[in-house]
């Protein structure tokens, strides 16, 4: 391997993009703790059989707790509609504000979870059970199961066929929000035959 | 918590969007392996303090072998313009097939690393070491650390910022390959004074 002297470095940081940022629901009514919600940007997936996720979490925030009592949360996805109370619910805590309402977002039951609320005005969300929980330092890791993906009615094309380009979906990259748009190709058009491209509505 | 009817399960299944996707460099010279990629997108931050990541591979991929006796390996960001090879790198074998050659890239040292090559035409990578390998199913969860983030010069300003807008990023959606566009806002825009919007050249 030869050197390269075209790159210039920024030291050991996060700088993976693009990332998801999405909201996270969680509530403990037994505890008496309503409906909250906390962004997270350090979310990704980690498994497909079974369909796993993790999400890392400051010990010291709200929502930490809550998700650690009950073992349950949504995964709400961003749209652009969406994005500035996304923005909200990472920045302000469940202990001083009711996100939902300051946020005029509906909590609405989660399809496979018993506490842990959706957000109704979500384009899809997911409901996750937590599996086990990771202290790594400054975030907990923890890894949770897939229970259940529900999507709004108005992104299913008449085939059933789910167009997540509507979605208008958000993805967050070294501290900024920003939009998803073209599509660029599927996984595999690379190798794809041509009548594959052309049924895609690709070129090659 | 009302019931509500405008959403349709589609199952338990990995539907967080947008996700990462990106080509993990590696390498076993050792063992006479040669510079090989391979693509995921089941990755993400997973701690900031130490900056750690976390990469899921299947146990039979080529890769995970060398990764896994390595410990080391470096996600490289895609460009637009590598979006084509960041598919390829997810769909052939290191087994079969001569990536860095097939897809004409690069392979170059990454600072903080041993043996584990960088991409030279990637905008940036991060060089990552491994501290924990966790089974979960179908993918076993590699968690490291990141020991050095560097950046094609290009892509510094006359001051010293970082220009990711120009870096053409590209995100995973549910399949798809999707280009990144519009900036919508930063973190904490939401809550910002009038005077930091304007200095972030932001209307509220």
């Amino acid at each position: 391997m030869e050197k390269n002297n075209n790159f210039r470095s920024i030291g050991a940081t996060t700088y993976l993009s693009p990332v998801p940022v999405v909201m996270l629901g969680c509530a403990d009514p037994e505890n008496n703790v309503k409906p909250n919600l906390i962004t997270v940007a350090w979310a990704g997936i980690v498994c497909s059989k079974p369909p796993m996720v993790s999400v890392s979490i400051r010990k010291e925030r709200y929502s930490h707790g809550i998700i650690r009592n009950t073992g349950e949360f949504t995964i709400n996805l961003t749209s652009q509609e969406l994005c500035r109370a996304t923005d909200f619910c990472g920045v302000k805590s469940g202990r001083d504000v009711d996100k939902f309402a300051e946020m005029k977002l509906t909590a609405i039951p989660a399809p496979g979870l018993s506490v842990a609320p959706a957000v109704a005005e979500a384009p899809a969300f997911l409901s996750c059970k937590v599996k086990e929980i990771i202290e790594l330092g400054s975030h907990d890791l923890f890894l949770a199961e897939v229970v259940d993906v529900n999507i709004a009615q108005q992104y299913f094309t008449e085939s059933g066929a789910i167009n997540e380009e509507a979605m208008d979906l958000v993805g967050f990259v070294h501290g900024k929000y920003r939009a998803m748009s073209d599509v660029l190709g599927f996984f595999g058009y690379s190798i794809a035959s041509d009548e594959a491209l052309e049924r895609r509505g690709m070129k090659r």
